[in-house]
């Protein structure tokens, strides 16, 4: 009997590094699928349309909610995002192990749909660090850094609705962690296919 | 600022190896002391006193129940066996984590004064590997072998109280995997220490 998989919500204030953090864990994790966002905002150099975002135009997007066809959506910055349901359904129920990489603001929203998800902030190790990485990443106004700056707090005091808080300090550290994370969450009893024949679906709530 | 020590229960049915994944996590894991149990029952052979047990008389024991020094206690196959309170509430003051191994009943009753255990049940593939593994083991009559065996389902019931299960397959993969879980409670949002000026004692419940 195959388990069903699971999904994993990273997410975590602008510039902390939650890019890398994934990348790495698809990298290494073979039962791990990133969920592609939908998004209307403009491809940032080296990006990929169908692998870091499918890039639609707003009229496509708006047709898309209505449709409901969206776990969460929202506007940042000007700019549509949305998590299409499908593909996170069709893993759950093939055993596939989905990631999703959000922002605070979604990953609020998705608890909220999807309380069986498995919540992970990925944190900075101080306010210097994070100023810097966003600063050092040069994709980002200053007007825009600022405002970020000014979100962090405001995104950190939401780390109690989180299961999970891994500080990046060590890109190979962080990833690590959030693999033990993983290997964990299935051996949860909720999740485990052992003796499944002596429980019912009740004794697994 | 240091993280607080956190309390691993290592229980399950007799036989099914607890006392090798032990071993090995042990071996790994340099943050990790064993609670040494005391007990009245005779050393195995190969035992050593205040590693395996603290083995010590009966009215010694009954004096240490008296003195309300266990975490719990009980009688097993007329011996006693009992976890000392003082070297587990030390190892969490001091930020060391500590590796009970206990039967299910005993877990049981851990479970009642320290619900902040994190509770693991290691399992047998099924039911003919531990009969074989009991068997092979050598050490029992075959009265305790078939009383064991009658035990193991009222055991395997207990799996639901448990917050992981652990199939004990193959002794390194189980073992990873208990040191995944452990690694990743500790990235718990309650267990973190990060941004701690930020949150109440209230907020980490």
């Amino acid at each position: 009997m195959k388990s069903k998989g699971l999904l994993f919500v990273i997410s975590g204030p602008s510039g902390v590094g939650k890019g890398s953090v994934c990348a790495k864990l698809l990298a290494e994790e073979s039962n791990l699928r990133l969920s592609v966002s939908d998004t209307t905002r403009a491809p940032r150099e080296g990006e990929k349309n169908g692998i870091d975002y499918s890039f639609i135009t707003k009229e496509q997007f708006l047709t898309n909610v209505k449709n409901d066809a969206y776990l969460e959506w929202a506007e940042v910055y000007g700019n549509f995002y949305g998590t299409p349901k499908e593909a996170v359904e069709r893993n759950i129920q093939t055993g596939t192990d989905t990631l999703l990489e959000i922002d605070t603001q979604g990953a609020s929203l998705i608890k909220e749909k999807r309380p069986d998800g498995i919540f992970i902030f990925i944190a900075p190790p101080d306010y210097s660090t994070l100023e810097s990485r966003l600063r050092g990443r040069n994709t980002d106004s200053e007007e825009t850094i600022l405002k970020r700056l000014k979100q962090f707090e405001e995104e950190i005091r939401r780390m109690p609705m989180y299961d999970y808080v891994v500080v990046n300090d060590d890109l190979d550290g962080a990833a690590a962690k959030v693999r033990a994370i993983i290997v964990g969450e299935h051996q949860r009893f909720a999740n485990t296919t052992v003796f499944a024949d002596l429980f019912s679906e009740d004794d697994k709530l």
